[in-house]
């Protein structure tokens, strides 16, 4: 499949080769791709770049997990296709675990994500083997690792389902959320939802935890200034502004 | 792949499932689901229904499929998958010809589109022996034939790329588009541009091609009293009023 280079929208349609090549490879489900889709269509009204709301957010985000006593950045297929590197370099930074959760779970394929991880320097990830559930969810969806997700009390969940996030608040954690829809249950019930495209988010939040990295002041101060409400309203305007451009 | 049931978007997810299954059989491209993703949020926007504007530009397109000369129904991967029967209806309804017209062409792709159609009641479905091409248009994209698409007065393009509904607009041809994004190339080229979910919109133009077959005037009148720029517009803005409720 070859996409002409003079099309428009070029980078988007790249974008989905290569999670296309990631469906190809068992990594990422073909549903995968549809919430991708979805994603793509609220970044696009966000003019594909970060958000002043979302960048505060991104601050904030990387503050609590410096600030965690045990952080985790949660990783499924999605994300680990899309921005694995900087998931992995970020999680260094802030000293989280890192643990494969996916939504379609089989052994095989959190065998296959957790080896490509590990082959690009992600070091003990978890959730090959499950040994709690997080309460309240049914299935397969509900297996986590005690050690990470389950006593996890920062949790960095990127394109997450929203029982899960749901679920994850309800334990009484810091959910930090990427997801291009504000609307979303996920966004709307995370502790700081971030509506940026995930590479943008985690580059952001790389800058910020080298930034904020031993001043816990500025760290406790970029979660004290941040409002999930006031940063999510923000990002909705900022879509609404965009389409009356069209009206 | 199993979702369950008290899934708050279990029928959007369902969906989802069933392109997936298309693609497992070869009918629809990885990247697809992709588009389908990037729809169903414009959809999610505009609640899962038909808005009135929308309904008056079905009403429309349907008027024109039956006053044209050479009224053709062309038909993807996505389109066949999602709402081939509905397709196939309003083509024997309104007197069109079906033509396969795939982004990422391959003859065993197109082979399996057109049988899949012929095997659902399909009749002399064209597009498996291109013998022209669409102006302005690179490399596979532009192959079509002369009996259907090249000399097409109005032509349904559902799900349809924007360089190629220019092109097709380029020729002269009335082109109706559905497309769940009204801001899409193809929304803004577009002789009647249809922002609604594909089986909702073809249920829609069936009932239309129906009540008006055989009353020119009403067709006439349907056609006259419609404006793209109008109903473009009062889309853009219930998806505006949509996303007020949240700021």
């Amino acid at each position: 499949m070859t996409v002409p280079k003079n099309h428009p929208r070029y980078e988007s349609l790249m974008r989905r080769e290569r999670l296309a090549e990631m469906v190809g490879r068992g990594l990422v489900t073909p549903t995968g791709l549809v919430s991708q889709g979805r994603g793509e269509a609220f970044d696009y009204m966000m003019g594909e770049r970060t958000l002043p709301a979302s960048l505060e957010a991104e601050r904030a985000a990387a503050a609590h997990l410096l600030l965690a006593e045990n952080p985790v950045v949660c990783v499924n297929g999605n994300a680990a296709a899309l921005d694995a590197p900087n998931l992995i370099e970020l999680a260094k930074l802030t000293g989280s675990k890192i643990e494969v959760n996916i939504f379609h779970r089989t052994e095989e394929r959190m065998s296959l994500l957790i080896d490509y991880l590990e082959s690009l320097g992600a070091e003990n990830v978890l959730g090959r083997e499950p040994d709690a559930r997080i309460p309240g969810l049914g299935s397969d969806r509900a297996l986590c690792t005690r050690e990470g997700i389950f006593s996890s009390d920062a949790i960095l969940v990127p394109i997450e389902d929203g029982d899960r996030a749901e679920a994850l608040v309800a334990m009484g954690k810091t959910v930090i959320s990427i997801d291009l829809n504000p609307l979303s249950r996920t966004s709307r019930v995370a502790t700081v939802p971030i509506s940026d495209e995930i590479s943008r988010a985690t580059a952001n939040m790389i800058g910020f935890a080298r930034e904020m990295r031993g001043d816990e002041g500025a760290a406790r101060s970029a979660i004290e200034s941040y409002s999930a409400e006031r940063s999510r309203q923000s990002v909705v305007g900022e879509i609404i502004g965009f389409l009356s451009r069209y009206v």
